[in-house]
């Protein structure tokens, strides 16, 4: 469903601007990283958080990448979430290493990245509606 | 509302994504020039439109500016639209020489102006929660 012409902005490590919706109907809106992969965009999250409560009440998310070398070529990606625990700590280094170039842990006290840990989750978003602008 | 640390954002030419809802409660992201001014967010954008629509249903409406030069500098702003024809062409020309340093119409076709113009309306976001990350 990605056109091939702005899968770059996906591949890249790019920010993500992730929206959900708020129990009282407002978008809550936050960066995140993106790992594409098999027709589907992956997010690490943890749990509790405002952003999976929103996704339990209404799975709809919308996702909007922007060129950072140009602002009128953008993705905006529609569709629905999966929250998952299973593969929630190979995500998050994956996405470190992309973003960061070092796994997500390194370096973090014990304690807290057992917290962490404990807390990841997976979001799935399959795209139900691509805008692909510029 | 808005942090003296993170005012910059705004008054950069930097593009926003700013979300509203659909019918079916997906969020609808898009990208946007702003105009901060007087405690207020103002974009441009054109009636009939989907995002119009949306603002006319629910005019909850939330923002988001990343720093370009660091993802994890970034600005939410949540709040309330209102919709107005009032100072339309005012705007959309100011927020032209904001971002690229031109009149909007400039150039432009006269009849495609005239069209653009005969739609342009501004909405203005009066913030009432800021989350100010970086």
């Amino acid at each position: 469903m990605i056109p091939d012409s702005h899968k770059d902005l996906l591949e890249n490590a790019y920010p993500a601007t992730v929206g959900t919706t708020m129990p009282d109907g407002q978008p809550q809106l936050t960066v995140i990283w993106t790992l594409y992969e098999g027709d589907v965009i992956k997010f690490s999250t943890r749990e509790p958080s405002q952003k999976v409560d929103n996704l339990k009440q209404r799975p709809q998310i919308t996702l909007m990448i922007i060129d950072p070398e140009n602002m009128y070529r953008y993705l905006e990606v529609r569709g629905r979430a999966a929250i998952t625990q299973e593969g929630a700590i190979d995500l998050i280094d994956r996405l470190a290493q992309k973003y960061m170039g070092r796994g997500y842990y390194d370096n973090m006290d014990p304690d807290r990245a057992q917290a962490d840990r404990d807390q990841r989750v997976v979001v799935t978003i399959k795209p139900e509606h691509v805008v692909a602008n510029g």
